[in-house]
């Protein structure tokens, strides 16, 4: 594949209910668009959920970016890297030069607590919301596999441990494994500090093709669908059908294996889903993802670095942003300008992002994307 | 251009509380699948603005077609022809072969009066919300053209009885000039029977490479790109010169001009849309709009019918349905399947859709699409 990624920037992370999402946006644009040393772009696709009709162009209009086509995609906890992919896809066919792709989410000021559900649907009325859903893989999971709370609580203490490195990230804190077992059970075994926050942000990247520059980074794969129903009867727990079918044809995309990834920002909204994630994506087998955390193995200095930004619990979650911060996160760490959570000689990049719809069973999306140093 | 609409399906269109957002979308998407005479589908494109996370995965789970990638985009009026302009050209590009493209919306139980202002922008809370804009543009065009309030009303007694003739549009009725002067004041001069109805419904087409099949229906061109920002500066009224430029690339891209064209479903968000709209497509000379309905010359039964199905004052404008029920329109006419309010003859028509924002004037996003028969 030829397309590059140019540029990235980001807005702050965190609880920001006084900034405006158009604020957070023009942090995250200009940095990218300088970053990537361009003014202008052929195409703009946007991820956010819960962003107002127009999000994006009250954020493009000021820069003079509206004439152009903006693709506003809604895809649940996916639509950034959905975004993307839909980017890349546009870019690869030559229907664009350049490319922005903006995520984009303020949720502080109207959400609160959990993602509220849909009252039309039986699922979500019935309380089958994410906190539910992902509680639900918890303990089948530990059923089927003798996961310890203690090995969940792992993956909680490392990632808002790296948010504590990465100076976008305000909700990192240095939390010890009885600290995040000792918080609010939101829904058992789940405790508080096991989800990831409600928190407001913007991300964008500038894409294009290759112009033989060496900061550019390459995209080598990326790949995307959505799953089919799940439910009890379903062979895996929620979404690990899914991952490892979209990772195998990005890994097929990328022409690599999952041993020559350097290092992942993966999908970690709640605790046992970066551990169910990591085998989907074959860096254990199933059923030994617990200990990834809890043995420093996925720690920035580890085998297999995971969520050195933070991820999802340590940076916070608002929910378009997401998928691009990860991008960003990766594009940063493969020119080696990660500061004190460098994960060192990294060359192959992967991210990952799943959503679901506000029950979440019904046919969730994921796009798993590879990246490469050009040099 | 090789791309085909192999099927088109629609639910009914108007007020239907009653009625599930899914239910709507299954009598879309079963028609339109049933319509082509296929039974899957290599990804989705969907375009609605106000439904929920996964409105989408509710209709496509149970017919078994979620397992692939879907992208809901929300584009204000225009989600469901931009979804149709990113779903032909994943086609053209051979990333996929046969995509659904689906146009969902359930307004009636939400959304009471005009489209909600969104709280923290200065100009929606002003009262610049969609009917005070076109209302703005309605007084600017009468004072720079001299348009008379019957020639405006024209324009909905025309789609409004349209509407009568489609079993669809439940919205239908035959209306006078004076019922439509004399309804309720919306916003000066704007009566209420200018204005499209808030409503629901859903419609679908299916798409794909030629496959030599004379009943579907070719893709001539079709071009999308977002305005700047419009204020009382702009040479023209809001929006007339984007849907220029738009529809000259759609023209281009067809091969064809204005006079090739034998029908257009445009987007008549109110009266003077229509107006304006027939300007910038160049169905008129500026100004000289105005007549083009009061003149009969855009009736069913005229030199460049308008409109037939009823429009969005006919048939009612359920957002990110819309763009995609003006496709099945065509689809329907095109082949000569339209009943009573066939345009005899027609050979290529004509697609026009746009939305703005919440304010609607920061970058709003226009399509255009030429279709023609294939044989």
């Amino acid at each position: 594949m030829s397309v590059r990624i140019y540029g990235a920037g980001t807005s702050d992370f965190g609880r920001q209910p006084e900034e405006r999402a158009t604020t957070l946006g023009w942090a995250a644009v200009t940095e990218a668009l300088a970053d990537a040393e361009v003014s202008d772009v052929d195409a703009v696709y946007v991820g956010s959920v819960f962003g107002e009709m127009g999000v994006a162009q009250r954020v493009l209009s000021p820069l003079g970016l509206t004439r152009v086509p903006i693709v506003r995609i809604e895809n649940a906890c996916a639509s950034g890297t959905t975004a993307f992919h839909e980017g890349v896809s546009a870019v690869e066919s030559g229907r664009y030069g350049r490319v922005l792709v903006l995520g984009i989410e303020h949720m502080t000021r109207t959400i609160r607590g959990p993602i509220p559900t849909e009252p039309r649907d039986p699922d979500s009325r019935s309380g089958l919301i994410l906190p539910a859903l992902y509680a639900m893989s918890a303990t089948r999971y530990r059923e089927v596999h003798g996961l310890t709370n203690e090995e969940m609580a792992a993956v909680a203490v490392k990632n808002r441990g790296n948010a504590t490195l990465n100076p976008r990230a305000r909700l990192g804190a240095r939390v010890t494994v009885d600290e995040v077992l000792g918080s609010r059970m939101v829904a058992e075994p789940l405790t508080l500090l096991q989800c990831s926050p409600v928190s407001d942000g913007a991300a964008a990247v500038v894409i294009g093709p290759d112009r033989k520059r060496a900061r550019d980074v390459r995209v080598l794969g990326t790949a995307f669908a959505s799953g089919a129903r799940w439910g009890a009867g379903s062979p895996s727990v929620w979404g690990f059908e899914l991952v490892q079918r979209v990772a195998a044809a990005a890994y097929r995309d990328a022409g690599i294996g999952p041993d020559d990834v350097d290092l992942v920002e993966c999908h970690d909204a709640f605790t046992i889903g970066e551990i169910v994630t990591l085998e989907a994506l074959g860096f254990a087998k199933e059923g030994e993802g617990g200990r990834l955390g809890a043995s420093g193995e996925t720690a920035i200095g580890g085998k297999k670095p995971v969520n050195p930004s933070g991820g999802l619990l340590g940076r916070g979650h608002p929910l378009g942003a997401t998928g691009v911060a990860q991008l960003a996160e990766v594009v940063v760490q493969l020119r080696g300008e990660a500061g004190a959570r460098q994960v060192q000689g990294a060359r192959i990049g992967l991210v990952e992002t799943m959503g679901g719809g506000v029950a979440g069973i019904d046919g969730n999306g994921c796009v798993v994307v590879v990246l490469g140093r050009s040099s």
